[in-house]
């Protein structure tokens, strides 16, 4: 799946869409942009079959800027709209715009239906937006992926702002703008990242108005009533340790020396993959990531986890009584907060990913107890305990979550667990490959979302299948073009048997995570198709072979996967590389491959990265090259200035179509790459095919290139 | 040249030697650190001939540490400290610590010899080097490639502090720890940008010690007194039109634009380069760069450039007086400021350049004038004058010069010198080289400054030449190795027939800037020279070829270079290339390529970059093949996004010795275009040589490789 959305905690400051083009040559230092800008996922029903058709009835066919015009002239009495301004002037809220932003209270990229505030208020169902409601006005920011789709989701009481056009202000702007003076600006501070919120509260300083804090309400939960979703309530279950490889109680003891060594006495985790990853659960509340809702304090003598009690087995109360932690209601995480300050507890928080609801808490907290403590005349708080981290005046310490790199680091057991799941995935996907070219060949009547339902078969067939990943990316012809593509049943298109089909997809093991893009010609490729595709391949090898210095940030690597596209002027509008998880989100940080220049953090000795650059020709078709790959010591005969080397090892083992590629433009390096890696394909996928007829196809698909 | 040292503004907060090694994996943001880092070049007396030896006793050979020790416990009484402090209890001084830097007032890379401060009270005459000195100590920062030579130069009153060394405080930190709380630390202001002031005051106040800025007197100077050199007083000469290309009127035009759109009504210019290209004039005040001791203040109705006038010329002066330019004083810089800020004037300034007498005495003037006009019961200010941005409150605007870009994106006729001069300076390295060989081959006994000196005799011959645009890098075997290896008459090597020998030099003509470097073996190179030599090619190549789209900055093309090195766990711990003025400074900004990643600044279509990597391996050789380039727009057959592609034309022909590549490594397309290249010397160069033996040297030279 292509990185272009990461929402790692790195990364919240960089807006999507933030072309390499538009950096002024007076431009001293790395733009910051106060986009507010995550992932939302809006679950459609299930089970709704696409309804089959020859012609390209894409969701995303664009209407003429008339016709919308014309559509967006019929007033429309949003009653949502007026309920919410109705809330406005309520005692105790007293606002004067409210901001929906997609999240929920844990930044994750998949949130439970329940928190699908901002969709279910705009209507808009797109995964990135944010919506703004001022007394008289309603407006929603989405980037380029989604105009079209937001265009015809938005109803005439809003206003589309097309986030990255030129002229158009970012949310926050355009709320500090069309505020009279001394405006307050309400959110859900639950919802807003810290760094996210004090960004906001900034830009609207600087027009006199105040951001204000609803932390008792959430005014589209009041509006949604009965008809909104039940918060996800499913049991946890256990990450068996030979996966995990390591156990609980020792992720502790290296967590607990971390807030030590930071001079704090407790951190506070509200990323829903670190507590999955530092108590070794697993959960099924969102799509796609098996994750549970909860928030982690670890203390240096004691833990709490604040989670739905019903979500927890008796076994898994056992798991983690059995490392000395405790449950607490999902609900009281402020109340614990609060007491930890009273406590004098030095909390260790990444105000990029926690919430200003926990961090806004905290603080009034401190100083609350602070001057307390003074009128007391300075009387010691009633825990200080110096060498523990305990003080009498806490205020916080604030940096990147240490877990973020813990469980960025694979262990031996995950990185074997990442290998296993992917040769299950790749016989699969091998079975799902011989079978769509057969029907294809047959010229049977699939659309792509009956493609990837079919693929969602195969792959659970495969032991320890969970889930996928995220939603397929199955785009035949012209969809293939558009980058984050999702088919729907009402409206996706059939697989053109003459056209590039491009497949994104991935699965959830018990073991690991996949994530792998194959684009293949069911007949005969143009000459500009293979071109195109010989480019990226030459991108995805030169990416695969590097070698660089322990230290190197992801995005020094970026260019080798553009170099040859560029030559011919082409290029992609995404990043390079997201980390993966194992056995956990398929986007995680803190590293990335990106022309986003701004992720410092280094490649390290035991990281995942997605390897897929791609091309994209707006109308006509998309072509993107996928593996994921492991970071590794490189063993070079040297190690000038003492440092280890660090090169790729590969994860995917799957065929890339040869009719694809145009020879003449590969090196014999490049040759020879592809045809080890296939040789190897054969060697690790063949074993797990035996006597099925899908060994032929792979066969057929592995077979080495001539030189020309 | 390699580009190192850099001297450009937008690099002014970069520390020498800060690997890539270092990055925190906490770490959010790019490193802005504090060290007060410039160039300074003591120009040693000419004249003296080295002593040519067999044995290698360069200048760098280690003393042991115990011998160290031994000559330091001699306790010498350094009577220029012993006067320095006896200073500093003058009234109208009054301060702790005194800190001298490299710098002039303008950041030069390059200075007169009256401005070496440093170099006068330390003794130690590295280019790079902070001193302070408080009531009892005596300190002197430098980075690791003079660590031997300040181990020699500095006496027992002082510690050398090895900047980048683990362990050890930047300047700024160790003088705010070595103080008692509330100490005065002093500096000459005129001697520090507003950035690097800032920063020093910033680090000092957490101690709560104060920056005082000591305008009428420099401690150094007063205790120099008449041995202290003269100020340089050679007259400027007329930059010819047919080499600038631009007159004085249109450049001054497109800065009063410039000035007007930023909201200013003046620009005051402190970099000397910048001030020779607006004017086109040029000087010869400081060695290498042709350039003159200067303020220029551009308001948008005048213009005043602040000058000794025993410089200026009548013929000068008419140029001045036709483009509206009057002479000032130099030393009424200060004056002026304050008059313009009587006046209302909102001056454009680049803190990262200007120094901070002059932004401090703008700050401070533009507040007491505003206090004045509000006791005068806000009486208008008397030349306030709006349209022209002439206001009542200014405060200045501060940003990058837009004389910088300017002057980086060279126009047709700054292009063309520097195209013609690229080819005679060929035609002199080919004699000169031609002749090395020989002498060599003779078993001459050259010292490696023997060989800089005759390679200016080979230049000084050809049409325009004026002087080396750099100190020439002579360096055989081991001292190749020594990256800014300055070879000194008393200590340098003999050039060993059976050893590497790397040579970077330059020279300036009227019509243009040139910088190269070869490394040839004058035998048989080792398999593992080889080998070494190829990869870096390879990186040469790699970089020479790319192709990138508009916007994209130089860091992104480094990794380019050392790609073929890494895969061996090779690298070098320099940037891969710098800007390079026309017929100016060898080393400019804005842009560069390099592992700094902080430099945004993209490459643009115009701009002159060096292509530069190498390997040094220690005690051993060193390695470096460096072009210069002209970046321009690559045509080619797609422009996805819109953009322009850039690409690279080389401007500099001149064999690279074939002996030295390992054929075996490389790709056909390497060796195409290394025959290429060559053929493209041999058709550019060998014109020049007509009739002269050397032309059968430059066939021998450019002749093509098989394929294997």
């Amino acid at each position: 799946m292509i990185p272009l959305t990461l929402s790692s905690p790195s990364l919240t400051r960089l807006v999507l869409f933030t072309s390499r083009y538009s950096h002024s040559p007076f431009l001293r230092n790395f733009s910051s942009l106060p986009l507010i800008n995550r992932k939302l996922l809006y679950k459609p029903p299930f089970g709704v079959r696409c309804h089959a058709s020859s012609s390209n009835s894409s969701s995303f066919t664009a209407k003429s800027s008339k016709e919308i015009r014309k559509a967006q002239t019929k007033v429309v009495v949003d009653e949502k709209l007026t309920s919410i301004r109705r809330l406005f002037s309520d005692p105790g809220v007293g606002i004067d715009a409210y901001v929906i932003p997609s999240q929920d209270a844990h930044q994750s990229e998949f949130i439970a239906e329940c928190y699908a505030r901002r969709a279910y208020l705009s209507g808009f169902t797109g995964s990135a937006g944010t919506a703004i409601v001022t007394k008289d006005k309603a407006a929603l920011w989405t980037d380029g992926r989604y105009f079209l789709q937001a265009e015809k989701q938005l109803n005439s009481s809003w206003s589309l702002m097309r986030a990255g056009n030129p002229g158009v202000p970012t949310a926050s702007e355009w709320v500090a703008d069309v505020l009279a003076p001394g405006g307050r600006v309400g959110i859900d501070p639950f919802l807003f990242s810290a760094d996210a919120a004090e960004e906001l509260k900034e830009v609207i300083a600087k027009k006199n108005h105040q951001l204000v804090y609803l932390y008792n309400v959430n005014l589209v939960d009041e509006i949604w009533k009965d008809s909104r979703p039940k918060p996800p309530s499913k049991q946890i279950r256990i990450h068996d340790l030979k996966y995990a490889g390591v156990d609980v109680a020792s992720k502790l003891l290296t967590l607990r020396n971390q807030i030590m060594d930071a001079g704090a006495s407790a951190i506070v985790i509200s990323m829903l993959d670190e507590i999955a990853w530092v108590l070794n659960l697993r959960g099924s509340d969102v799509p796609h990531s098996p994750v549970m809702y909860a928030y982690l304090i670890v203390e240096v003598d004691q833990a709490h986890l604040f989670i739905d009690s019903s979500k927890v087995t008796a076994e898994v109360k056992d798991h983690l009584k059995n490392a000395g932690i405790e449950l607490r209601p999902y609900d009281s995480i402020l109340q614990e907060i609060d007491s930890l300050a009273a406590r004098g507890a030095q909390l260790l928080m990444d105000p990029s990913s926690l919430n200003v609801a926990i961090i806004s808490t905290y603080k009034s907290a401190c100083e609350r107890y602070s001057r307390n403590s003074e009128s007391e005349e300075r009387a010691k708080p009633k825990f200080t305990d110096s060498s523990s981290g305990y003080i009498a005046n806490p205020s916080g310490i604030y940096m990147q979550s240490p877990i973020s790199w813990a469980k960025a680091i694979k262990n031996d057991a995950e990185l074997q667990g990442m290998k296993n799941s992917h040769l299950r995935d790749a016989a699969a996907l091998a079975h799902f490959w011989a079978w769509l070219e057969e029907e294809v060949h047959k010229n049977a009547n699939l659309t792509e979302v009956d493609v990837a339902d079919r693929l969602l078969e195969f792959r659970s067939l495969q032991d320890g299948f969970m889930d996928t990943s995220f939603d397929t990316i199955s785009g035949s012809g012209a969809n293939g073009a558009i980058i984050h593509y999702k088919p729907e049943p009402e409206s996706c298109s059939r697989v053109d048997p003459k056209k590039l089909f491009l497949l994104d997809s991935g699965a959830q093991y018990v073991d690991g995570t996949t994530d792998i893009t194959r684009t293949v010609h069911f007949s005969e490729p143009s000459t500009r198709e293979k071109e195109c595709f010989t480019r990226v391949l030459q991108g995805h090898i030169a990416l695969d072979q590097a070698v660089f210095p322990e230290g190197t940030p992801g995005f020094v690597l970026d260019g080798f996967a553009r170099s040859s596209l560029w030559k011919i002027g082409l290029d992609y509008r995404h990043g390079t590389g997201h980390g993966v998880g194992a056995a956990l989100n398929v986007h995680e940080g803190p590293q990335s491959i990106s022309f986003r220049y701004g992720n410092m953090n280094p490649l390290q000795n035991g990281m995942i990265v997605s390897n897929e650059p791609g091309y994209y020709e707006d109308h006509a078709f998309g072509i993107r090259i996928e593996n994921l790959l492991h970071v590794r010591d490189a063993e070079t005969p040297n190690r000038f200035g003492g440092v280890t080397y660090l090169g790729f090892e590969k994860l995917t083992f799957f065929p890339i179509q040869a009719k694809m590629v145009d020879v003449s433009l590969l090196s014999d390096t490049e040759i020879d790459w592809l045809n080890s890696y296939h040789a190897e394909v054969w060697e690790k996928v063949s074993p797990l095919l035996e006597g099925s007829s899908t060994q032929q196809w792979l066969w057929n698909n592995t077979r080495p290139l001539a030189k020309p």
